[in-house]
């Protein structure tokens, strides 16, 4: 009977088991990512529930796809938060890029966020005491949380109701998602914000292991205190922090290898960067006949992401009689008031198909500002980007795609219009960085699964055996100075130390009696 | 068309490639894995080129699978050397188990397995100064070398003519596998040979990192001498021993995360583990006869493996009448003289269809020597195993199968007949070794693809992508103090404490001058 419940479920890996899955999802971007698993799920028979605070933004309170819950309480994560936090990171950016001015922005960010971590340490204690809320939850038997590990909401909910864990990840609260389980050389692994490769030199290097040294105190005084207390009332004094998160069960990676420069992983990490990616659908009419109208020269996109429709005008006017002078047409998703220099040949767009855009034949060039759906869908489709980055890891991102001699980097802040021509015509006419970009695209799709179908393979894998503990190692477990070996080094040192001293010690007396003997004899 | 391309890739994963590919195996047991992989490229449209020497004990020169190139010069390998090698590790096994014992054991292994580096190396001397040969391999412009890392050969052929290299590998020169690539702490990744797993305590930790400095020096007295000017001739200054097979694309690794411990691991490392594990064919009429006539108790079967057919009188004798007592009937792949003891329940065979009986469902028990194949066929059809751990990794293998309570060892050098009664009685009538082997073996087959068809899109990726270079850290470039920020490290804490230095000396200044304007104004 095994045997064949074995059988039947190699022969159909998308095979309907009914599970039912707790989600505990951050706002904003982060849920555009979660919702493709969420519909995902939901199109295999399983049941969702998402937990929301009364002040979501993107996350709806009744969808076709889930059951929701509500908390009574704001997580402070609304889009006026994120325009002001955005708004005020730009300014900084702009006013200089010193290294003091680099971590003043560091901690403007950090104390910014810890604000976040406030309000979700007071909505899990909330959650926590209301007493008929989490007997539900308790009644409902769910197989497992899917999380997202940037706030540390579903980590600690997971952990209290004793469910199996997988994150949908690319940042955690300790940033980049390997730190917190991969053995991480600082030597050839770069850390997000810091824009360099796996080859640095000396002074690269240096830098790599400061703003490691930086991570760790923001880490320790900008999200840790907000859920000591939370941790050591509701999941007991063996619980600490971190090492919550390290035994999640399976981390769903949103990078891929072609993308992500190559690093020492886990067997519980599970790679799925481009899940959201699909072959391009037909475009709505209006636009495919501007497209088409470009005839031989092709089109040119642009998008800053959803937080960025607007630029101040002058760079806009810049940006616009950049695009004017070029033979191509140019679509642009730009909400602020229309620039004056806009030449006839450049469509200005509320929003855009991007994805049937990128997957259109006549596009030719991605103007993009580096988020991380933006750019794997560049690369699932294989057009180059100009690159504008701005803030978070979209400097990061750009950087992977230009070391790769697929795109190039133009610095928003200090352009002027004929630079950012200028970058556009270099990316345009230098066929190595469609062929380039090309190549990424085929090493990308030439996986075995689908990105999605091997996410969801394992997250049901999960439901099946109720967790994958046999994936994951329990070495955190260890004090820091056992799992370094600190104590073994020493404690060998120390042993032939003593052999030696005692040796030294026997000859030295050996020396002493036998030259006593002699003085005797004399 | 590209697009096409992919799409058709991406659809039919199986898709025939005509692709050549050059093996360089080692003969042995290691060659039966080989082969595997071999049928299924040939099944795959592929033609597959052995490099064997004169006198290759399983490697036949003709095949209806490949085309053999029989080099001039004998490997040394054979069923005299591997018989003497394993009688006299037998010996010391059985002489006695103290630090000392185990240290001259290994020793003697080291020197007796470096007469086979010799050879190798002599054999790749007269490959690379063999110019029509070197000719003839490089006209045939082959995809990809297959090379079983245990010897280097195929890892300096693969680099002499500059193709991308696939390792069907569990070990290397190096030892185990992963040590050449991922980062490997100490404190929870358990050497071979250790006998440990991957919670340690302190004691074992030494223990651990001990056996690590050993195996150090193995390799760099035991190995690697013999190959130093042969790189240094025929691949250039450059290139040196252990980065070379660090370059390896990719690591088809014999092991999976249901059998082996989790740890670190890298991009370019594929699981196989039980990859050459198939369902139960029927068995041989009179086999399936004997097998039915064990009624409701069951069969147990037990084998040591190819080399070790025979086991000492008084031994042999021990173990049949253990067997004699036991309700069930025994199958037992032995072919020493006929044990005195014998009962009427068991059967002596010379050779018998493993993996079917391991398949079939009256059997119980698998006494086994722990050798990685056996292992895995067990926990594939879910038997669980009482293990008579010899040599090699056996202990090791059968430890991870004890620790996860699917099975138990038994010490054959010291055993009586009680003692493995009493392990057979153990492991047949408390039910949680069974249950155990089950789980394990549930999770075993629950992967996204079976583990063959994994190792084969792996090959093929290489061939279609000429590589896979995008997953391989070139980190080893870098000299040690470099990779482990040694270098860094050094120069911050420098930093910091010129910083200090010159603050105190500036301080001590400072008050001087006021000291003495003071003693002035006195």
């Amino acid at each position: 009977m095994n045997q064949l419940w074995i059988t039947l479920l190699l022969l159909c890996p998308a095979v309907i088991y009914g599970g039912k899955v707790l989600v505990f999802p951050l706002d904003g971007s982060h849920w555009v990512n979660m919702k493709v698993i969420i519909e995902e799920l939901h199109a295999r028979g399983h049941q969702v529930t998402v937990v929301r605070s009364r002040d979501s933004w993107y996350i709806k309170e009744t969808s076709p796809l889930y059951t929701s819950i509500t908390l009574e309480s704001d997580s402070g994560f609304g889009e006026d938060f994120a325009k002001t936090f955005v708004v005020q990171l730009l300014e900084i950016q702009r006013a200089g890029k010193s290294a003091w001015t680099r971590f003043k922005l560091e901690m403007q960010l950090a104390q910014m966020a810890s604000a976040l971590h406030v309000n979700t340490a007071t909505m899990l204690e909330q959650l926590f005491e209301n007493k008929d809320l989490i007997q539900s939850l308790k009644d409902a038997k769910y197989d497992l949380v899917l999380a997202d590990p940037a706030i540390p909401g579903g980590v600690l909910l997971a952990h209290y109701l004793k469910l199996p864990l997988v994150f949908n990840v690319r940042w955690t609260s300790q940033g980049e998602g390997h730190f917190s389980i991969a053995p991480t050389p600082l030597s050839y692994v770069p850390l997000t914000g810091t824009v360099l490769s796996d080859k640095m030199n000396f002074l690269e290097r240096v830098l790599n292991v400061i703003v490691f040294g930086f991570t760790e105190y923001q880490i320790a005084y900008y999200v840790l205190p907000y859920y000591v207390d939370l941790i050591d009332k509701y999941l007991g004094p063996d619980a600490d922090f971190l090492s919550l998160f390290q035994a999640a069960d399976i981390w769903l990676m949103r990078v891929d290898f072609v993308f992500e420069f190559p690093r020492p992983t886990m067997p519980n990490v599970v790679y799925m960067g481009g899940f959201q990616c699909k072959p391009a659908k037909p475009l709505p009419e209006h636009l495919e006949e501007f497209v088409q109208s470009s005839g031989e020269h092709g089109v040119i996109i642009m998008s800053l992401g959803t937080l960025i429709g607007e630029l101040p005008h002058d760079l806009a006017d810049e940006i616009a009689a950049a695009f004017a002078k070029l033979p191509q047409k140019v679509i642009w998703r730009y909400i602020g008031e229309r620039p004056v220099t806009l030449g006839n040949n450049t469509l200005l767009v509320d929003w855009m198909p991007q994805n049937d855009l990128l997957g259109h034949p006549k596009t030719k060039l991605f103007v993009a500002h580096g988020g991380t759906n933006g750019v794997q869908e560049a690369l699932y489709h294989g057009v180059p980007i100009v690159g504008l980055p701005l803030i978070f890891d979209q400097p990061d991102n750009l950087h992977r795609i230009e070391v790769r001699g697929a795109g190039k980097i133009v610095d928003i802040f200090s352009m002027t219009g004929d630079i950012f021509y200028q970058g556009i015509q270099d990316v345009l006419n230098e066929p190595s960085y469609r062929l380039n970009m090309q190549r990424l695209s085929r090493l990308h799709r030439d996986q075995p699964m689908k990105p999605l179908d091997t996410a969801l393979f394992w997250i049901e894998f999960v439901m099946r055996h109720k967790g994958a503990a046999h994936l994951r190692t329990e070495s955190y477990r260890l004090p820091w100075y056992s799992y370094h070996s600190v104590d073994v080094v020493l404690f060998l040192a120390g042993a032939v130390l003593l052999v030696l001293f005692t040796f030294v010690f026997f000859i030295r007396c050996l020396c002493t009696k036998i030259c006593r003997s002699k003085v005797k004899r004399e």
